[in-house]
């Protein structure tokens, strides 16, 4: 008999009926003979209502007390998954995040899980019951206080759980089908992906994918867990998340060597114009930039004109933080001694991602000459391992991703209809 | 420095400007030099709509799962109330009843406390913190679940702690003044009473007047702990809860025998007729009265027609236990041999309370008089110590609680203007 830990997002617990659907499944999976453990979200809406609540009386409500009013989210959907498995005459009982050994450290809002001691939930499921436990909050080792894991923490919670109670797989559901070639509402080619590698994932929702979070796929790839993510309004598998060696074990009779296409409309362009080309100055642009808290993404620095040995230096960045950005930066006009400063928002980021690419020539060649054909233009350029990325105009971010699809034969030829969207926290 | 503990009901907190204002109340309080630790309900509505949701997953929802359910409410509450307090500059921790140390049974729904062992809190107020403990709830000693302590949960969680703090008095806030000589709502000249014994408000409690929860007050007499019963809507001295040498000291100008006047008009008769006069008859109709779990009140058997040798025996019960009661009864006509039953769910009761009244002569006759007075005819009586009771025709309750009212001089020459109603869980 193997473990099975399922997670469910907000959007499939989101009412009584939901609840339901997810109670019918978790007792197919107990039925099937797996010792089953469901981690759960908060339903729909929930959080950003308590958000709203907190903000009614403070603020800036103090983060101890947000985590502790937050996490009555999941308690709430938990106590109610499991009255509704009982329901179906199978025993279902619930834990806290503290119940269930989630121990955090005590950064509250954005805990990191430091042990998994899971000793009530392995008697529970010893005793033949199915355990349901709280996702996105922990118990802090040093204070005892209430701390939650952030966004993406549900989805953490259930790799964590999966690893300490050496499951055999963690199953993250969602309302979407699984893994993409593509976003199928801008691509209505794409293909779900059977396997992809942890890798590869991580450079997918880096590059703008909403599939996983970033923390619980390098905690999936740390211990070796595989993460099956699938639909819950459907029973079709999904795609599995596995280590690189198994994604090409499988794949070696089409070796593809692009996996997918990712593409993000979140991100804005800063460019510092006529920057002088000496030494120091790239550091007190981007030392200004960091102490304002801003995360930038790709930065491009243009050769500098001979006759001028003037430079200019662009950075992409999230849209959010582009107002901060810009007035950190105009403080440091007359001491850089640089010319302008210019703000677009309307940039896209288009990458293609595939752990393949690395021994394969000329993939970043196919990729530009197909952007050049659909009449793309190219603002910048990043590149990693696994992954070339490039800026574009928002308005042309629709033809990039259609264009690298075909260019590298990502698409099926049947279109399926997929819903496609986040998974939750 | 002294501890004060202050419990606020779901009607304080009802919403964020509830909440305001309870912080404001409770900053005031720190400011006056005390540690304060504070208990809180859930918001308004909140259990009500916990238990809708729990119902529309299952007809039945297992205790332990709906008291992890439930106790999200006053996490809610307690998180936000600490938020409001430290948006007023003040340092305020939340802690569940786990946290604060409510150790019960493990009887979900109804747990009793056990121990209290309130370190947690202690070091918060010794600390300089306000401490905001969620009431209601608990954790079994056995099984580590999460409890609740059922009806008036809240008001017994305040005492315990105040009891454990060796707090100088709990403090039980509701949207009434304080403790009435008779619900102002049908007695308009009712007088708010300064000081009352806990044998006194437990009679008053136990014949219906909605003050404090049964339990909760004898907690408070076990230990000794002042409650002081007031309005969290004024800032009016309410009504003091102690021990009856210390209500004496202060009335010894004015003894007043009687306390006040309580009413009751949840309550049923039914009435078994033709019951043969021999032992054992009374027995077996009762204890198929209690095999039906059905809480009986006040008992009367007439003398027998000597003639006939028949009698009938009249009780009392909650009107929503009438149908069960009747049914069970139906199926012992054959065995016990009466004639037939009787069911009237339009009577009311009125108790005359004072611990006066055991060393006074003549109070049940004047009670009686000024009923007969009134017009108000008397069906059944039962009497304590310190307690008169009558059931009444519904429709006279009012008339009997104004006879009895002026009989023994409780009325106030003004009118209070006040709003009667419960304190929530």
């Amino acid at each position: 008999m193997g473990v099975v830990v399922q997670k469910y997002g907000g959007s499939s617990v989101a009412d009584a009926e939901g609840i339901k659907r997810v109670a019918r499944r978790v007792v197919e999976t107990k039925k099937a003979g797996n010792q089953v453990v469901v981690v759960v979200s908060a339903m729909g809406d929930t959080t950003d209502e308590l958000i709203d609540l907190a903000n009614e009386v403070s603020p800036l409500p103090p983060a101890r007390e947000l985590d502790m009013l937050l996490t009555a989210g999941e308690r709430i959907s938990m106590a109610v998954l499991a009255m509704a498995i009982q329901n179906l005459g199978h025993e279902a009982r619930s834990f806290t995040g503290s119940q269930a050994g989630v121990i955090t450290d005590a950064e509250h809002g954005r805990a990191k899980i430091i042990d998994v001691t899971p000793g009530r939930i392995q008697a529970a499921i010893d005793e033949g019951a199915i355990a349901i436990v709280a996702g996105f909050q922990g118990v802090s080792q040093t204070t005892k206080d209430i701390t939650t894991l952030g966004r993406g923490g549900s989805d953490t919670t259930a790799v964590a759980l999966a690893v300490a109670l050496e499951a055999d797989v963690c199953e993250i559901y969602s309302d979407v089908d699984g893994i993409f070639t593509a976003d199928p509402r801008i691509e209505p080619r794409a293909r779900k992906v059977p396997r992809i590698s942890y890798e590869e994932t991580l450079e997918m929702a880096a590059q703008g994918a909403k599939i996983l979070h970033l923390r619980c796929v390098e905690y999936a790839r740390r211990y070796d867990m595989p993460i099956h993510v699938r639909s819950s309004f459907s029973e079709k598998e999904g795609t599995w998340v596995v280590k690189a060696d198994d994604v090409s074990q499988e794949s070696t009779m089409e070796a593809a060597i692009i996996t997918g296409v990712a593409h993000d409309r979140s991100q804005a362009k800063i460019t510092v114009v006529g920057v002088p080309d000496k030494p120091g100055e790239a550091a007190a642009i981007f030392r200004a930039v960091a102490d304002a808290q801003i995360n930038i993404d790709m930065i491009v620095q243009n050769v500098s004109a001979a006759a001028t040995s003037l430079t200019d230096i662009s950075f992409t960045l999230p849209r959010g933080e582009g107002q901060t950005a810009m007035t950190a930066l105009s403080k440091l006009k007359d001491a850089v001694g640089f010319d302008s400063l210019q703000y677009d928002d309307s940039v896209g980021k288009v990458s293609i991602v595939g752990a393949g690419m690395s021994s394969a020539p000329g993939i970043s060649a196919r990729f530009f000459e197909a952007l050049s054909e659909a009449g793309v233009n190219i603002e910048m350029i990043s590149t990693s391992e696994i992954r070339v990325s490039v800026v574009v105009a928002e308005t042309q971010v629709q033809d990039a991703v259609n264009a690298a699809h075909a260019a590298f034969d990502l698409g099926s030829d049947e279109i399926e209809a997929v819903v496609y969207g986040g998974t939750g926290r």
